[in-house]
């Protein structure tokens, strides 16, 4: 189906993905402006977050480019199965866990146990998911003039060459952007019906699970299982590593930790830390999970449901065999800060070159590439970064811990609420939008933040929060608190709040700033 | 009651504040150090948002304060009357929002009217805002050594001297930080029992209101009316301007407004704009308000609760009276950038000297005096900054509008959620916590956001944002367009995004970076 001279609206694309998704419509979606004779810069091979913006930002520079992929929309797996249902999954927890709470008090009727379900909210899920996709093609049709080929795979021919729609396709450059996929364990029975990934769940769930077991410790893990705990499915999570102590995370503080993790268990969540699984057991569906404990012993959990949240590993394989392209020991491809992969002219970008496995370096990777391509040398360095998951919380931090700080620097002081020494359930602080009902119920609930400053220097080194509507604030304080100069709690106090602001810096730090030696707060 | 030698815990505290609010304790309660022989440098009369802060920020400069406030607590009418009771409401509406749209969809039950209740939230408010005050008493005493004498009014017998709790103290300058009260409209009737502002309302209130009626279109009166309507107190809006068309707000995009405005009145909240009040009629309890309407009819609103919003004026009286301070036409005390009234050694801040009765303004005040004070010459100018509000939304904004950078600049161009010519119930977007059940149940109920650019410099002027979870980065997206430098699309390109981020600037923006000349999106 050629779509280049036609313009679609948002309900006509919606439609058209509907069709593909039921298999009414099986042929390549082509958006591929033929008038145009100037050879491609860059065939990006995937189009979620990084070939999306890499493509995009190609074009905007004035390249031409050609984005690839096998689903009948671009955006890739995070509408489809990955940060959009967690996003929409996480505010249900969130919601039910304020219903819980407040059940019988003030307009909150009675809470019923199992009255949410899981199924119906993955099934909200698949019912809209469509929307999102369709209004990603218009605008990268109509708004970024970009162009692609869908609902087709790609089969890379040589470093120059890619075959899609059964027509190949040459190009100056490859992008390679076709992500990770679940790194299942390597023990028996997870073929057993009723064990699902983040993927799977949101593709194949079809009832209600009552009882969980989330194999692993990543992010995802808390993320799911703080949800399907807040609908009421009793869930136990088996981990390796205490959860928040992972390689996958860095720079998480102690005592945000430690409000999160403890908050997940006064929900009623179980939770195993240095725990093995062993293997699903089951019949038909699956009965339970054996885990080897901390102490040694073993035992099997019943559940009806296992989630597998143990991180991601990259779709490289069918690189290094088209391209042979290097990868590491994970199996991510190996690229330079340019995402030059060994292959020259082949670049590789998003998951698909490792962790972080985050949006902003997806992007950001894509927009690296294109910069490159275009002629524009641009390096990126996704080492440090602002970080956040959710529990029933919005949990967000950038920068150094309080133990890394005090490593690094000989006079650290740290400005947080509540303040050392004063328990949670004395002091409803931090709070605003989100907590404040908690605040005059509950003021353990109400959160945790911490703001880590180097006294000599008097420089922000670290922001760590637990609670709501913070988040959005810490992309602005990654890029303020890495400017040559940093951000100084000088410059916090001449900033203009918006009172009550959730993280409450910017008042703390003006309480101190007047001081020539500052001292916790 | 001396608590020098004291250090009263939290509880303490409390146990104190509640003693004095029921007429236990009635004596003044005095926190001086008798052992200091240094004359004061400053006594601030008045501990809310700019005297504590101010007293805090002279204390950290090394120098002496005396801070004296009426009441048995630090911090003012905010946590008193004010901010703190408006976000424990403003979460209710947005709550009640979500049960009601919501109502018998996935786990929501059926939303039973009337079943929230204003008085419930008064009375819940009531009984836990002295947490808080006890907070701000331990916080000024232990953590930042101030003095202060509570519970005790002050009476200024000249610029160097203040009478409180039967002692006079004297001190190298004033300052006056009394704040605002209502400015009643001149009608009859508002003696009538069932006639309330923000203050008498949580001090007062003692039925369960069925209709509203408010008077004003200020901030306050969109707030507290989203919230009465959102209980389901019929709530009818008397403004004389179209809402948040006024004086006192500056910066207001029209979209923005429409979004707002629109969302108020699909939530079934009556809204009279060109209406002014003539009398509030009642019998023993109001009645109804009698309003002349836009087309010169007059008609009785039945009610049996008004709300009076139509803003503040400043408690400046006692001060002309004892020092002859210069007022302007709305009596606010007139000061410099300094802070400094007509009279030596005077200074006066927060809402005290008028618009914007904001707390990052009064704040800022104090530490603006109390650096001059301290002999370190520093200028304030509050003239521009970020605002915020509630409906059931969080209302955000900082920079020019649209319409005020066409003006300005030849080149605007504009990256909005949804884009020109998209219908809000086509597309889900912005969303991000908060509005994610929205996105896949009422696509309209998303928000909006709107980045406007000056195509030329590439820097952001304006940032406008309706939804959840955005506020918090307003203060830091202010202080980024204020630099110098300002804030260009291509800074916002090398942001680390965190994802799905309320307000989407800064992925839209890194769509738009790679352009030479940059256009609409």
């Amino acid at each position: 189906m050629d779509v280049t001279d036609r313009s679609p609206s948002l309900n006509g694309w919606r439609e058209l993905i509907d069709g593909a998704e039921i298999g009414e419509i099986d042929e390549p979606i082509i958006n591929v402006d033929r008038d145009d004779t100037r050879e491609y810069d860059a065939i990006f091979i995937g189009g979620g977050a990084g070939g999306r913006f890499g493509s995009a930002y190609l074009r905007a520079l004035g390249g031409r480019q050609l984005v690839i992929d096998k689903w009948p929309f671009l955006g890739g797996s995070c509408p489809h199965q990955a940060c959009v249902p967690h996003h929409l999954f996480s505010e249900a927890a969130r919601e039910l866990d304020l219903a819980r709470w407040m059940s019988g008090k003030l307009w909150f009727p009675e809470f019923e146990e199992k009255r949410a379900s899981i199924l119906e909210m993955v099934e909200l899920f698949r019912a809209g998911r469509n929307t999102a996709h369709a209004f990603m093609n218009w605008q990268s049709k109509e708004q970024l003039g970009m162009e692609y080929i869908l609902n087709a795979p790609a089969t890379v021919i040589d470093a120059h060459t890619v075959e899609a729609a059964g027509e190949r396709f040459s190009a100056r450059n490859l992008v390679l952007a076709t992500g990770a996929t679940t790194r299942w364990p390597a023990i028996p029975g997870l073929d057993i019906p009723g064990v699902f990934d983040f993927a799977g769940l949101v593709e194949d769930l079809d009832y209600e699970p009552n009882r969980c077991v989330i194999i692993g410790g990543s992010k995802i893990a808390l993320e799911y299982g703080s949800f399907f705990q807040a609908t009421g499915c009793a869930t136990t999570i088996v981990s390796r590593s205490p959860l928040m102590r992972t390689a996958s995370l860095h720079h998480v503080d102690e005592d945000l930790r430690s409000y999160v993790v403890n908050g997940m268990r006064a929900r009623g969540m179980t939770i195993l830390e240095g725990a093995e699984p062993v293997e699903v057991v089951g019949n038909g569906r699956v009965t339970g999970v054996r885990v080897r404990l901390a102490d040694g012993r073993e035992e099997v959990l019943d559940t009806d449901f296992v989630f597998v949240g143990t991180g991601e590993q990259a779709r490289s394989e069918p690189f290094v065999e088209a391209l042979g392209v290097d990868i590491d020991e994970r199996g991510s491809i190996v690229v330079d800060r340019r995402m030059q992969t060994s292959v020259p002219g082949v670049y590789a970008i998003g998951d698909l070159i490792g962790a972080p496995m985050e949006m902003f370096k997806a992007r950001k990777c894509g927009m690296t590439a294109a910069r490159n391509i275009m002629g524009e040398p641009y390096e990126f360095d996704f080492s440090e970064y602002p970080d956040f998951l959710h529990s029933t919380y919005e949990v967000t931090w950038v920068g150094l811990t309080e133990a890394e700080a005090r490593e690094r620097y000989e006079n650290v002081i740290v400005i947080q609420m509540p303040p050392k020494g004063v328990e949670f359930e004395d002091l409803p602080l931090p709070c605003a939008e989100g907590t404040m009902i908690y605040a005059f119920t509950k003021p353990e609930l109400t959160g945790f933040q911490k703001c880590v400053v180097d006294a000599d220097s008097r420089r922000i080194v670290g922001a760590h929060h637990v609670g709501y509507g913070a988040k959005d604030a810490f992309q602005y304080i990654d890029f303020l608190i890495r400017r040559p100069q940093g951000l100084t709690i000088d410059d916090m106090a001449e900033m203009n709040e918006l009172f009550l602001n959730p993280e409450h810096f910017i008042q703390l730090c003006r309480l101190r700033a007047g001081q020539r030696d500052v001292v916790d707060l």
